[in-house]
């Protein structure tokens, strides 16, 4: 392997001193840009592009080429683990992910198993390593799942929800089969993250999409304490170096404390959170990793420019431990031009917070 | 008028002592009921039904038949302000509320102005003193409005959004021009709460449903700050009683203190906030409505009941100042003998609360 000639996003999330605040944007590979609609249009559905290692590598590498961006994400999706487990992932235009069966009681979740990493999942762990040949040490590349909790809701909804009525009626009215499924979603995110980093993720992002939808107790009953578990079990060491771990729960603000206590490096943040009041609750405990307000992106660049401002005097001087990105995945209809102003802006308003 | 036989809601939100924790449930006068049903599909649509004051009265007291209540709240929607404007709104089947008109620009916005309460609002003014007459003094009745930011919200996108790219695009390129909306919005919405307590409200609830979805600085700019204006136009007395206001940002669990400033009686919580952490972080300053989780209603009645003990432990010994409501409307496939389940466990499991 190449060494890494850009390890400012890792230094960061361990909170070691940068020169620049690194960025990277959730959903960087994705339809807002030109070359990544063409890829998608020549694969035809979703899910060819997220299971043939060459076209993952290929949309993987594409805002690489544009922006001076700070990080990778592997191109994939978070439901790849429901599916292996044979729930048959598909996406139905407009509608987002669905799945053709649905988990609704206690003898769908005894039939789930922990999928075999190589067998059923082996085609993300071959685009991270071709991936990993392709960005030859340029920045590291991210690996990442869903939660447990966020699987779930797919899993029992079916698909995307408004009101999460199934997943959250099994968890009021039939906790141990709640737990049941949320145990081996668990021990599957934990395989697969492990064969990530094996494969060659050299950090990882957590997606509690969902979490966000429950009371504090909840939260920490079927959310957090999943997590939990799969952090204490990830291969934190890799090539020599540490593997960094950010959980993001969008939503979370409001438990922050909560979450810095999972043992992980560092934690997202969606733009309701202001980033100087986080940093004084979580203290030099965890990195902190966001957090504008994609919809910014549908002002002006000037504008663009003068809200990255904001956000890096909000996380405020001495910005060790500040990774940029926007609280949410880019829009698809942004102008790139916009997401090249941001990026840019990152790297030169940031050097002098870093003095 | 007929003197008021149950205050014990007014009560609550003044924090004043009282022998149970009132109940009352948002959208109580819905979809779930089966009589209600039956007068929604007699007016044909929707707006008929909240235009026709001997309809909107009707629906408005059926939630009170059926359960032991402790409030009624006047039928009617959010978006009346912004149809009384011209707008010209409209609900389309599974999609929700629709303008005809959308503000597009500083144009659009210049031709608004505070619509006549009587003229352009009158029905809400009829059914409001139709429904006090009929209520008989039994409980008290609320009168309610959107939040500036959250009219505006469904102004400029032209319904509902999943993203808001407009309103905050517009918000994010043009803030002097989203201030002339909300001030406008804001006048308005002051009008309309003066005339819906002259006609007869007895308290008032503010809903701010998208003020969460901001970052702190935008919401103390976009929502917060005209609601406070809103909050000091009002008439809070009437009929020698004072009118409460509460104010109800849905995902605004973080900036509690902040709305606590604004000088409302009380703030409605949705369920990601715990109720014991909330009454520690606003102190005496305001009561606090909510905040049960809706899907509650998913599980058994006998685990509704379970869940109702968690809320009102959650507030815990001197309950004073708690109104108790789920943290969002109650959803339509509910079983009314699950909501029925709630309302008389509250009333039963709270009584030591208050010993």
């Amino acid at each position: 392997m190449s060494e890494l000639k850009n390890d400012r996003y890792l230094r960061a999330l361990l909170r070691q001193p940068v020169d620049k605040t690194p960025v990277w944007v959730m959903r960087q590979a994705g339809r807002y840009l030109p070359e990544y609609r063409e890829v998608r249009a020549k694969a035809g559905d979703f899910m060819t592009l997220c299971t043939t290692p060459e076209l993952a590598c290929e949309v993987t590498l594409q805002p690489l080429r544009r922006f001076d961006l700070d990080a990778a994400i592997i191109f994939s999706d978070i439901l790849t683990i429901p599916d292996a487990m044979g729930l048959g992932l598909h996406f139905v235009a407009g509608e987002g992910p669905a799945f053709t069966k649905v988990i609704e009681n206690a003898s769908d979740i005894a039939k789930l198993s922990v999928p075999d990493m190589e067998d059923n999942l082996g085609y993300v762990m071959d685009a991270i390593r071709l991936a990993r040949r392709e960005i030859d040490g340029k920045v590291p590349l991210i690996g990442f799942s869903g939660s447990p909790w966020t699987l779930a809701c797919y899993m029992v909804e079916g698909g995307s929800s408004k009101d999460f009525s199934k997943v959250k009626g099994m968890m009021f009215d039939a906790p141990e089969q709640m737990h049941a499924l949320l145990a081996v979603l668990a021990d599957s995110v934990t395989a697969y993250l492990n064969a990530q980093i094996a494969a060659g993720a050299q950090a990882i992002m957590l997606f509690d999409t969902w979490g966000g939808t429950l009371s504090t107790t909840n939260y920490n009953e079927f959310s957090l304490a999943y997590m939990q578990r799969i952090v204490e079990g990830l291969t934190r060491e890799s090539e020599g170096r540490t593997v960094p771990v950010t959980l993001f729960t969008k939503g979370g603000g409001q438990w922050l404390e909560l979450m810095a206590q999972t043992g992980v490096d560092a934690l997202g943040l969606d733009w309701t959170t202001d980033l100087a009041v986080a940093r004084q609750r979580v203290g030099d405990k965890v990195s902190l990793q966001g957090n504008m307000d994609p919809c910014v992106l549908y002002a002006s660049a000037d504008r663009v420019e003068q809200e990255v401002a904001s956000v890096l005097a909000s996380f405020g001087q001495g910005a060790t431990g500040h990774v940029f990105n926007l609280g949410h995945g880019i829009h698809p209809t942004i102008d790139p031009e916009k997401m090249k102003r941001l990026v840019d802006s990152v790297h030169r308003l940031s050097e002098p917070y870093h003095q």
